[in-house]
């Protein structure tokens, strides 16, 4: 489906602007206008002349431009009047974030809003829903403030949520740990477009390079799942209600029914679908994935300054059924030629606590050209007196030869902190803790190894 | 064991201070004199008159004043010798952070100092570790300096480690999580003083009300689950080591060969130790446990503005083996008297995108007061609207009255950090994410329930 005029419109009339700049309507008129958005954006009041210091049209047949997408605010039992005028006007995409619809409910005015759609051939994303930003068109219709939610820069991340609220605070965490977004869509209800037409528009469109999912339940399983399967890009899924227990809550959320956990286990792992337990499992995938880096084998060295981060390291790998790699007999007789007799050279390959930036550049580079390895797991305790800031053009000269994906690890707090940020800055993904390191390796490379 | 002397010695002698200020010995010096220690601490180095400004004494037998504790920095050829000197001065404490031993292969000289010790009746902590820190007693004889690791805030945890670099990172961010120390020991090889004699000293500590454990291996597992079952206090254990494939590490780390992960669990299971499976379990489950917050029983009311938080966290409660509250019908009364229709009453109890501070406020108040749930799991979406700042002040005001455990969830950046800071200073826990939130209200629960 082409869902074009809802990313990049070049007119948008919003339906509902209120003299009240709280209300939803006045909130996603002000983001359309300051998101610097380059079209065309009208505000429809039908008791108002003026708005917010902007005119306002009494209806969209007041307007002669033409217009690409109608976002509709206004309550719900106005819904079906606004619909009509749409139609009257040939406005062809809606997207509503009015809510008090199945959810609550009111099943009949869903029925006789599909059936206005389905008689106008209109697309239609929501109800219930958030809205939608595109960051390289400055699309901006979502109903909460710039100042309640910050908006995240310009990246290759697509974010599809069926719930709104979720969607809102997951995507201000995803402004505030630095990741980058190109859309962002709550599609609420789903009464027309759906999640799979989502995803296949998102899977064609060139500043997605990934998308992360948060679903509940969908309603036509084949369709997703035929979707899904011919996706491209990586899909990091998150499921709510995974369990019968759970389903109440869905089903009075987004009124879908949840299915059982089972088949959309099943439908994630037979469409190679990156499925998350937790919230914190998305953030930490992402950290991979969004650098397109990609682990082809299994096989981890960790290289380290702390003997316990290395145990730890050790445990998590086989924890997570990768391989401990074994450096090869060449490896180890130029790595003891090298370092200091108390540094243990096998895998954890530990340089101590005293290790500078020149010992972990020269095990770093020699692991690197080790061919019984296919990932370095780089674990840096910056709290030790001996590293420099340097450290992070070291890696990064390193990581830049693209020999192979190398992960760090750094746990701590204000200086590190800097650290772990100039290292992302250098396309070097960068964990706060082991154990989510090497989970997130291990989902990266059985996404790779699954992809046909 | 009496361990009086390593946390509040009344004087400390330096041995390894060197004019280098980067030197592990000047550090340690630097760090007891900057940290704001009441005691007396004098620096020795047999070839120096004066070090960084400094009187330095050749031997600490040129010291005429009484010796509580030597901290030894010196190279490990040194060590036996300056024993020796130590044993002619009547010290009976040592602190030894050199490395060089076991862990490095180098048994006998282990040999050799154990047979001194013994002849000269010094009860000794170490060698191969960090040091020790009592915020109480301004004592800090860490061998980092502050300006690499924050030191964290006064305060009720007590943290354990077998491993120093582990211990430094995880303090680091102790700091800057905002917890609060009581004490911190590192104490690595363990040649004498071990894991359980500290955990005894700790359990009668008055400043200490939990401990956090790091550990990889012990030599006397009898008198380890002694002690851990004698414990009063809670114990939050994370192992090192868990598989045999990764025990080769742990050897070569602090000289102990890690035991079998299920032998572990079952120790912990016996005593009621909290086992931790990662680091961040650590972070999460002190969040609860810091606050001397006991959770009494399984069932959990969710209260949430946001649909998706209040599945994931249905799923998240029925996933830990943790029971959905269900409202008792007067609540559900009162509550739907109150409500707006489209709220959803039942478990989760959704407030919906638009409520407010007093919709908050009637709805935690009204479950505070239902007998069918014992813990309150909050979910506080603020990139909503109408929620104020003020919902702190309703949400700690509720929390006072000491009726039941109340756990906020918030997801977010800036203005929800500020937010979940002004509620953990209200004693309020505050997680992240609901997954989080759930483990850690089981892990408190489990503790309670298990305790005799």
């Amino acid at each position: 489906m082409d869902l074009r005029n809802f990313f990049e419109p070049k007119s948008v009339a919003v339906l509902g602007v209120s003299k009240t700049p709280e209300k939803i309507g006045s909130v996603i008129f002000k983001n359309l206008v300051d998101s610097g958005f380059k079209g065309e954006v009208f505000a429809v009041n039908p008791n108002e002349d003026f708005v917010l210091g902007y005119k306002s049209y009494h209806s969209v047949n007041d307007i002669k431009e033409k217009i690409d997408l109608a976002v509709i605010a206004v309550p719900s039992k106005a819904v079906l009047s606004v619909i009509k005028e749409c139609a009257q006007k040939r406005i062809k995409n809606i997207l509503m974030v009015t809510a008090g619809f199945k959810e609550s409910g009111n099943v009949k005015l869903d029925q006789e809003l599909v059936e206005l759609l389905s008689k106008y051939g209109m697309k239609f994303v929501g109800p219930n829903c958030l809205g939608i930003i595109d960051n390289y068109h400055a699309v901006d219709t979502l109903f909460i403030p710039l100042s309640r939610l910050q908006r995240p820069r310009k990246g290759n991340i697509s974010f599809v949520t069926q719930s709104g609220a979720f969607g809102s605070s997951v995507l201000d965490l995803i402004s505030a740990e630095g990741y980058g977004l190109s859309k962002f869509v709550s599609y609420g209800n789903s009464l027309d477009v759906d999640e799979s037409d989502i995803l296949d528009y998102l899977d064609k469109d060139k500043t997605t390079d990934l998308i992360v999912m948060y679903i509940e339940g969908v309603k036509n399983g084949k369709k997703f799942l035929e979707t899904l399967k011919r996706m491209r890009k990586p899909v990091l899924a998150i499921k709510g209600g995974k369990f019968s227990e759970s389903n109440n809550s869905t089903l009075s959320h987004t009124g879908s029914l949840a299915g059982a956990y089972e088949v959309y286990q099943g439908v994630f792992h037979q469409a190679n679908v990156v499925s998350a337990e937790s919230i914190q499992d998305i953030f930490d995938f992402l950290r991979i994935f969004e650098k397109n880096i990609k682990i082809r084998g299994n096989r981890v060295q960790i290289i380290t300054n702390g003997g316990g981060h290395g145990v730890i390291s050790s445990d998590a790998i086989i924890h997570n059924g990768l391989k401990l790699a074994e450096l090869s007999e060449s490896t180890k007789k130029k790595l003891k030629g090298s370092l200091p007799s108390i540094a243990t050279v096998s895998n954890p390959l530990d340089l101590v606590g005293d290790a500078d930036d020149l010992r972990y550049k020269l095990a770093i580079e020699t692991c690197l050209h080790d061919k019984n390895n296919d990932v370095l797991l780089v674990n840096l305790l910056y709290q030790t007196p001996r590293l420099s800031k340097s450290i992070v053009d070291v890696i990064g000269e390193l990581n830049h030869k693209n020999l192979k994906p190398i992960v760090v690890v750094s746990t701590g707090s204000y200086l590190t902190g800097e650290l772990k940020e100039s290292l992302e800055k250098k396309s070097i993904p960068c964990f706060q803790f082991p154990e989510n390191a090497v989970k997130s390796i291990k989902a990266v490379y059985d996404y790779y190894r699954n992809r046909k």
